[in-house]
C-alpha cells in the first residue's frame, strides 16, 4: 500500500504547509486542530502501510501540535519518555518525508535520537529516563545561565518506574524550571498497575471533590484579610500546607513539584493556553494531561494493548493485519513459554509468574488467565520485579521472572544482591534476547550472556528451538540450588514440532547435533539453527562442520569442549550476544586454563550498538546468518584474509595457520 | 579494650536474661526501656573495642526492642533495610556473645544473612530493597494461607531509592498486610536528599497544621448526621477524598498505604502501643517513626555523618578513634580523587560532581565545599545519577559520577542505555572496586570490569596507585568521544609522591614497570602492587619476571600484548575482579584472535562470593597478596599441579607444559 504523501495540499491542507516547527507557528491557535487531524490522518496512513508503534502517537497528536506551538524547539528541549509516542514529534519537525523509512534499516529510528535531528533533545526507548535526562538538562542550563525551557513527557506507565520518582524527588528539591507532562492514558503498554493508577484515576473523576476543594480554597483566600503580621504568617504557613494538602496532585506537591491539571489532552486550544502559562511559571511542576490512547482510529481506541504497536502495517478500514497470510506460522517462543509455564503450574504448585508491565509482551498472559492468583504484575518496575521475586523464593515458591534482556539491565544488582547472594531459586524467563530488530539500539538483548556470566551460581542457559525451550524451563523448575537464566529471542519458532510433557536436560550438558570432518562450531540458542544452515552450505566448500548445542554458558560443558578440541585443531564459537564476555570468552578461558592451543573463531555481536532494521538485514550486515557465518568460516578455515567491515574484528594471522 | 561480656548481671541486667525473642517477651512493657539501656551499652561497649556501623543501629533500640516484644520471629518475618541497624535484632536473637566477631572473617556478618539466623528473615547491604522482599514474602504468605506478620523496616535515605517507591506502588495495590515502619532521622549516611525529605520535616513539625487537621476532620464527620442514602453516599466519597488529602501522609496514602505517626522512636511503651495496634490491622500500611540517629552517645548524636560507622573502635569517654597512631598514613584514593577533581575543575568549567548519597565516602564533599554550585547529591538513586549526569553532558557539561562499583550495578541500565548508546563523556569514578573487606559480599566490587567491558565505546582504567589516579582523572576529563569508567580501591593509597599538575595518558596505552626473562605478568589496578611484590619475591624462586601495568581494560593495549606474547611463553594475568569477563578473559580473546599460543595463568576472584572479613585475611585467602600470586605463579610455571582450593581454577594441565 502507497502513502498519500504529506506534501499533498488536498489530503493534507494543513500539514503540507509545515516543514519546520516555525511553519506551525504560523497558524492561529483555532486551526491548529486542523493541523493535529491532518498529523493523525498521515499517522494512520503511513503505519498503516509500514508498521510501527501506533496507540500513543495517537494519544497525544494535540499534546504534540500545542507544545510546538508554544515552545521553540531546538532552543527549548522536549525530552520523550520512551519515545514511540513521539512520530508526531518527528513530523513537525523536518521529517515528515522520511516517515515511511521509520524503523528501517538506514531510516528513521522509531525512537527520538540525537544523531538524528537537533529537535531530539535526549533519546529514549527505555521507560522512566525522562525526568532523570530533563533533570540533567535543566540543571546544567542554571549553571550556564541560559534560557531554555525544559519539558518532559512521560506516561503513567513510565511514572511507576522508580527512577522517575527518584528523579523527582531530586528535581522537586531544587528550584529549576522544568515541566513535566504526565501524559495519562492509564495504560503503559498493558493497563497500567500500581497504587498510583488508583490514585491518578480519582484525581481525573472525582469532579465533586474538585469543586468542594475550590470552596475550601477560596474560604482560606477570604480568611487571609483583617489579621496582624505575626498572624498573617502563621496563616499563611497554614494556608500553604492545607493547599498543598487539599491539591489533588498532593502527591507530586510533596516532592516540590507544583501539581495542574488534570486538563483534556485532545483540546488544541486548551492544551495552548495550559503550555503558555506553564511556560511562564518558574519551579518545577507537572501538568496531568488526560488521553485517550489510540483516539481517532476506532480498532485502537477499543483495543488499546493490542494496538500499541502495529509490527507489519494493517488494513486501514478494518484494522486487520497485512501480515495474516493463511498459513499457520510457527508458535511465538513466548506463546511457548506462556503455555509451558501453565502445564508446570498445574503439577507444581509453587510456581508463580511475575511481570514488569509486559504480561502480552512477555505472553505471561497465558498464565494470567489459567491462574490469576498466582500471577503478578508489578509496573515498569524491573528493579522491584526481581526482589519481590526473591522474597517469594524465600518463602519456598518458585518464581518465573519474564523480563526482557535489555530491561533486565535494570535489576542487575537485584539479581546479584537479593537472588544469587542468597542462592534463592528464582527463574529468569530472559525474552528478546539478541537482536530485537525494528526497535534497534535501546532494546536488542546484547549483553545478558555477558553480565549473568560471572554472577556466582548462576545457570545459563539458551535452547535452540521451541521445545527445548519448554524442557528447560521445566529444568528451570526442578533446579532449587539456586537462580536460573533462560535466554530466548523474539518472535516466531523455529517450527519443530512440540513434544507432550517435558523432559529434563542435565544441567551443563550440551548435545551434537550434526557430526563432521573437518572442524567444530559451537553454538547456543538462535545461533544453533544458524550454525546449521552454514554447517550445509559448507559442504560446498569441502567443509565438513561438527555442530554443538552448547546449551549452557553456565556451568560450561567442558568435556564436550575437551572432546572437540582433542578431534578438531579449529573451533568456531557463535552466540547472538556481544562477542565480549560471553560463550567466546568462556571458550577460551576454558581452552587456556587446559592449555589447549586449538584455533577459535568467535563469532557474536560486534563490539558496537547495533541498529534498527529487520532481523533478516541485520543478520545479514551483521553475518549472523547461515551464509554469513559460512562465508566467515570459510575464510578462517581457508586462511584468506576476508576484510569485510563486519567480519574484520573476528580475522586471524594468516601466517599463525598451521 | 576487652568488652564486658552480655552475661555480666551486674552491669547488665536486663540483657543478661535474654537468649532469645522469648526471654525478652517476659518483661513487663514498663520494664522495656532497661532492656532498651542495656542494649545500647553494650553496643556501644562492643563498637568501641572492634569497629562497625554504629549511629543507625543506637539510633532504632527502642524500636527493636519494641518490635520483638510484640512481634514473634521467626514466625514474623522482619526484613531491614541496608541492614547495618540491625546489631540490636541481632544480639536479641540469640548472637549477643558473638558481637564482638562482628565483620570479622569466620564472625557474624555486619549485615542480616539469612544463612546466619532463622530470625533473619531476608539479607540486606544495599539500600531500598526492603519494602520490595516484604512484599514478596506477604504476597507469598498469601497464597500459602498462613499467618506471619511481615515488617519492612527502612529508613527515610533508602526511601529515596525508586525501588522503594516500586516496591510501595505495587503493593499498595494489593490488600497484602505489610507493615513497612519508616525510620525518620532524616539521615541516610549524609543528610538525606531531595523533595520528600522537606515533605517528612514538614509533617513531624507542623503541629498546628496538625490541629488544622484535626478540626476540619472532625468538623466532616459531625456534617455527616441527617443526610438521605444518596446524598450520604456521596459526602461519604468526598470525605473519603478530603480525609485522604488531608493526611500528613498523603504521600504515601496515595500510593495506597495508610498512614500512621509520626511517633517518637525512643519511647519503647508508645512504641509498643503502636505496634500492637499495627498488628491487628489488615492491609498495607506506613507507621513513621522519629528517631536520633546515634541516640545515646552524644560524639555520634554530634555528628552523625562521621558516626555513621567506626572502622577501627575507639575510646568509649572521647569518641577518638583507637586507630590514630601519630604516623600520617599514605591519603586515601577518595581523597586524591577528590582533591584531583577540584584542581581540574579549577580550570575546566565544564566540570560537575555527581553523587547518589555519598558525599563523604566517596570524598566528593571536598568538591562540595569548592564548588557548591557545581555539586549534585541526588539521593540514593543511582538509576537517577546516571541519567541525570547525562542529561547534563547533553548540555555540554563533563559530568563526574563518583559512585562505589557494587552501586554501580543499579545505574548499568543507565550507563548503557543512556550514556553510552549517546556516546556522551560522562566519567564514571568507579570507588571501592575490587574487594572492601569488613563489609563483605553484598559491598565487594567484584563485578565490574565484567559488566563494563561489553559495553560499546566504554573507555575503561584502573590506577596502579594514586598519582596514576590523578592522571587518569585528567585524561578521562579531556576525553570528548564517549563515557570513561576509572575503578579504584577502598582506602589508603600507596604512599606514592604526588607531583604538581597533571600528565596525559594515552588512551590504551600501558606500561612495563619491571622487566624480567621468565614471564610477564600482565596486571591492572591494585594488582599492579600485588605483583610486584610477587615478583621479587619469585627471585628465590629463580623465577624473573616482567611486570606490566595495563591500565587499560578497554581498549586492550594489544601492542604491549602481543610484544609480551612474543617475548614469554608464559604470561600471568592478575585483576581484582571476577575472573570470568574481566583483563583476563579479554588477554585470552586477543591471544586467541591473533592466534597464539602462549600459556596463560588468569588469577582474580574465584567465582563464588566472597566473604567479609580483613583485607588482609581476604587476600590472604583468596592468595592474591604477594606471597600467594608468588605460590600460584610457581606452581604453573614450575609444571607443580598445587590443588588449593583457592586456586584449583586456575590451575593447569601439567602434561601440556613445554
Amino acid at each position: 500500500m502507497e502513502n498519500t504523501p504529506p506534501s499533498n495540499p488536498e489530503k493534507y491542507p494543513f500539514l503540507s504547509n509545515i516543514h519546520s516547527p516555525d511553519d506551525l507557528k504560523k497558524f492561529k491557535p483555532e486551526e491548529l486542530q486542523g493541523v493535529a487531524d491532518d498529523c493523525r490522518s498521515y499517522l494512520i496512513d503511513v503505519i498503516s502501510a509500514n508498521g510501527g508503534h501506533f496507540g500513543s502517537s495517537l494519544g497525544v497528536v494535540e499534546m504534540t501540535v500545542a507544545m510546538h506551538y508554544v515552545y521553540r524547539t531546538p532552543h527549548d528541549k522536549i525530552v520523550w519518555d520512551v519515545g514511540h509516542q513521539a512520530y508526531i514529534h518527528k513530523m513537525l519537525t523536518g521529517r515528515k518525508d522520511l516517515m515511511h523509512t521509520n524503523r528501517k534499516i538506514n531510516g528513521l529510528a522509531g525512537f527520538p535520537k540525537r544523531s538524528e535531528s537537533p529537535h531530539d533533545a535526549f533519546g529514549a526507548g527505555h521507560a522512566s529516563t525522562s525526568i532523570s535526562a530533563a533533570a540533567g538538562l535543566a540543571l546544567a542550563r542554571d549553571l550556564s545561565g541560559s534560557n531554555e525551557k525544559i519539558i518532559a513527557i512521560i506516561g503513567d506507565g513510565s511514572m511507576t518506574g522508580g527512577m522517575a520518582f527518584e528523579a523527582m524527588n531530586h528535581l522537586g528539591d531544587t528550584k529549576s524550571d522544568v515541566l513535566v507532562v504526565l501524559n495519562d492514558n492509564q495504560m503503559a503498554i498493558a493497563p497500567s498497575t500500581g497504587g498510583l493508577k488508583n490514585y491518578l484515576v480519582n484525581i481525573s473523576l472525582n469532579k465533586t471533590y474538585n469543586k468542594v476543594r475550590k470552596f475550601i480554597w477560596d474560604s482560606i483566600s477570604l480568611l487571609h484579610n483583617d489579621l496582624g503580621e505575626t498572624a498573617k504568617h502563621a496563616v499563611h504557613k497554614i494556608e500553604d500546607g492545607i493547599k498543598a494538602a487539599l491539591t489533588p496532585g498532593a502527591f507530586f506537591e510533596a516532592l516540590g513539584f507544583r501539581y495542574f491539571g488534570p486538563i483534556d489532552g485532545h483540546d488544541t486550544e486548551k492544551l495552548v493556553k495550559a503550555f503558555r502559562e506553564m511556560r511562564e511559571l518558574p519551579h518545577p511542576k507537572l501538568l496531568h494531561i488526560i488521553t485517550t490512547k489510540g483516539k481517532g482510529f476506532k480498532p485502537a481506541e477499543d483495543n488499546q494493548s493490542k494496538w500499541h504497536a502495529s509490527s507489519g502495517g494493517f488494513d486501514i478500514m478494518t484494522g486487520e493485519s497485512l501480515k495474516s497470510t493463511g498459513k499457520t506460522p510457527p508458535p511465538k517462543y513466548q506463546d511457548v513459554f506462556g503455555h509451558a509455564l501453565c502445564e508446570i503450574a498445574r503439577k507444581d504448585h509453587r510456581v508463580v509468574g511475575i511481570t514488569a508491565a509486559m504480561p502480552g509482551g512477555t505472553s505471561l498472559d497465558l498464565f494470567q488467565n489459567s491462574y490469576p492468583n498466582r500471577f503478578f504484575d508489578v509496573g515498569i518496575a524491573e528493579q522491584h520485579a526481581v526482589t519481590f521475586a526473591a522474597g517469594m523464593a524465600a518463602q519456598g515458591f518458585k518464581p518465573f521472572c519474564a523480563i526482557y534482556s535489555t530491561f533486565l539491565q535494570r535489576g542487575y544488582d537485584q539479581l546479584i544482591h537479593d537472588v544469587a547472594l542468597q542462592k534463592l531459586p528464582v527463574v529468569f524467563a530472559i525474552d528478546r534476547a539478541g537482536l530485537v530488530g525494528e526497535d534497534g539500539p535501546t532494546h536488542h538483548g546484547s549483553f545478558d550472556l555477558s553480565f549473568l556470566n560471572p554472577v556466582p551460581d548462576m545457570v545459563i542457559m539458551a535452547p535452540k528451538d521451541e521445545q527445548e525451550l519448554r524442557d528447560m524451563l521445566y529444568t528451570a523448575s526442578v533446579h532449587e540450588e539456586g537462580p536460573v537464566a533462560i535466554r530466548y529471542p523474539r518472535g516466531t519458532g523455529t517450527g519443530t514440532a512440540l513434544e507432550k510433557g517435558f523432559n529434563t536436560i542435565d544441567i551443563g550438558k550440551g548435545e551434537i547435533v550434526r557430526d563432521g570432518s573437518s572442524l567444530a562450531i559451537l553454538s547456543i540458542g538462535t545461533m544453533v539453527g544458524m550454525s546449521l544452515e552454514a554447517s550445509q552450505l559448507l559442504e560446498q566448500d569441502d567443509i565438513d562442520a561438527l555442530v554443538a548445542n552448547m546449551r549452557f554458558l553456565k556451568p560450561l560443558d567442558t568435556a564436550l569442549v575437551n572432546a572437540v578440541a582433542e578431534r578438531y585443531d579449529t573451533i568456531v564459537v557463535v552466540e547472538e550476544n556481544s562477542s565480549i564476555g560471553g560463550l567466546g570468552s568462556t571458550v577460551n578461558d576454558h581452552l587456556r586454563k587446559e592449555g589447549l592451543t586449538n584455533s577459535v573463531l568467535a563469532l557474536g555481536l560486534p563490539d558496537r550498538f547495533i541498529t534498527h532494521g529487520s532481523m533478516k538485514d541485520l543478520y545479514r550486515m551483521l553475518e549472523l546468518d547461515g551464509p554469513g557465518i559460512r562465508k566467515r568460516i570459510k575464510a578462517f578455515y581457508k586462511g584468506i584474509d576476508t576484510e569485510t567491515s563486519e567480519s574484520s574484528q573476528s580475522r586471524m594471522r594468516t601466517d599463525r595457520l598451521a
